[in-house]
């Protein structure tokens, strides 16, 4: 049983090592798995966007709890939800918007093959999503701090559900749990602005842009620069040149062949970025 | 069985996969969790207090091995520790300090509600802590380097020893182990001054002081800045405020809304902060 | 069974996770173990000479996925080898070089006692290498993109071959896989020339010497500094001292006593050291 971890804690701290020991306190047979623990701090959108693109890649039946908490000891709620075999559990704060986004299409569908691999959403159009907020104690640490609820609500939670504990026992079925999902493409005129999602550890620009986006003439301009280019794969591209790509996560990334992109052109996450169809000149 | 890994080591050498690599070899079941390969290089007092921070969180039976060894080649003993059903495999200069002192209070039993959970310990007051001296050669690598006793000795008595070695058998049992207790708050006139134990990732300024430390009506100075609140948690803070909070460790840290206080205050670790009670100034 | 990771990837994408995820899917009882994924981006030297210093610390068996792969999505092909007991997947770029470099001799056999335990190389001469060329699609994940084969063929190969797929099953064995051997010290007039391999954590500067290439009375030039002192351990050197020792693997190393001697001297990969032998200048 494979339980992931996705959080802004970083690794210098003994925060994540003390989720694994209260994890394995629980259920001494997990697999832990680290999907990104730098995320930045408190940055709900990033992390709603890196469980999104990574979940679907594990098996079914495990468990992914996910801790960007700015609002750690208020009143927001923790939850635990079930979308296509996989289970979350994470603060009622959106940062699962993406993965209980029922518009949101599967990260592995978008494989250039198209074909599709998710066996367990057989209708990929009305995908069972079930929110639960969790309220039952005797899932927790026996005692539990206003401070570091990862270790204390979300791992514990975590685990009992890996470990086989139903996942409707956490607590209340609920709907109105809080949806931020990730910033669409917007049309403007005859162009389409897109925005950054994040900047990867080779300085390639991952937007929110897919490729139907992208029209057989597109024009991309970023930071003084235009990209008209799309090369199917990083290999593809000339020394130095900038370029369009497919990315691994199925959005449009911008990237410098042998280089950062990002650094290139200073580009940061939340940037703008401005498509047009050369055709839509005319 | 869990094998738990503490080191000055970094992530981006081999060294830290190399010592699993040697634990699995020996005990192929275990469990490596990592606690924090980010300690400062050499820094035994910084490794001393993250393992003191964790250790209890992990299930009794746990063998952790810590490695902060500017003495390696020396001289210095290698170690092996029991306490309150934990095992420690460290070298004998300091950094199983924390762990190891009868009057070092168990983190777990500082959570806000009071209550303990250290059923190992049943008797807090004196806490059960044997150390023995590592001799027994048997148990190392075939062949021990002069630089590396993370991977010849460290790792492999760590992965006997949860493998089921008893810890007897690993040398003689020694009391004259180095001790280096965390540096305590000092009173000084009607002041206490306390000291600044680590800066966490999110900038949160750990100090030594404990919630008993403060009066009803205390006053921290540090770098120029005065805080009186003792927020119960984070998000009670206003925005932007500067506040004291009992952090997860159970030590008082001195956070920023929102923001690295650390940054803002230019403050590092070793950091002098003064407390007063403003009832004292009558 | 273990899997071991080397990749570029770094820690803060999801990659590895994803890699995790896609092996567990595939082979649920492997044991992963991250080497580093702090690889200079498509740095294919430093890939092979790190695989090559941790590799032997693993017990036989093990497959170890290495992926710093420039090439993906071009014709460089995939392949999967096997040596001294040891099972690598990786891109045919000369990742693997080191490892599979017959006159490369073994890491653990360059120990200060000079005992050799590599049990599963008999003849050390000529220890059995076989690489093959990784064409069985049916190994894949179903559908591959022309950007992660980390993701889509390295790691999903590899947990094929963990759960015990032969490896000659991959495809068909090959002779003429790419060879990038680390750089050799070169003699030059009566001094050699070293090269520097790498720079570690606390600022050692692992050179491609060996103690072979130290005379008695050995002089090393590096950046206007003269070294002269090969010292045993770290503990032996003098306060501030620069000195010279052999590291844990296996090759010389230039530190400082307790500081950076990369930071102090400015030294980079790459940068070359000169070293004669005092009694050469008479």
């Amino acid at each position: 049983m494979i339980i992931t971890l996705t959080t802004d804690f970083g690794l210098s701290d003994p925060f994540v090592g003390i989720m694994k020991g209260v994890i394995l306190g629980i259920a001494p047979d997990a697999q832990i798995v680290d999907i990104s623990h730098d995320i930045r701090s408190y940055d709900i959108v990033e992390g709603a966007f890196l469980i999104h693109s990574a979940y679907e890649y594990f098996p079914e039946g495990t468990v992914h709890v996910v801790v960007v908490d700015p609002g750690v000891g208020s009143a927001r709620r923790p939850i635990a939800a079930f979308r296509g075999g996989h289970f979350f559990v994470a603060p009622d704060n959106g940062v699962l918007s993406a993965v209980l986004d029922k518009h949101e299409r599967s990260e592995r569908s978008a494989s250039p093959t198209g074909r599709s691999h998710d066996k367990c959403e057989p209708d990929r159009a009305k995908p069972s999503i079930d929110v639960y907020h969790i309220t039952n104690r005797s899932l927790f640490l026996d005692s539990v701090s206003q401070t570091f609820h990862g270790r204390d609500i979300f791992a514990p939670v975590g685990a009992h559900i890996g470990k086989g504990t139903p996942i409707e026992s956490v607590g209340p079925r609920i709907d109105d749990f809080l949806k931020r999902p990730l910033p669409k493409p917007r049309p403007q005129g005859d162009k389409t602005l897109g925005t950054v999602l994040r900047i990867d550890k080779f300085g390639n620009i991952i937007t929110n842009l897919r490729r139907r986006d992208l029209s057989d003439d597109f024009t991309i301009r970023v930071a003084g620069l235009t990209i008209t280019r799309l090369c199917e794969s990083f290999s593809e591209a000339q020394r130095g040149e900038f370029f369009a790509i497919e990315g691994s996560t199925g959005f449009i990334e911008l990237a410098l062949d042998q280089g950062s992109a990002a650094d290139k052109l200073s580009i940061e996450r939340g940037d703008e970025i401005e498509v047009e169809s050369a055709s839509s000149n005319h």
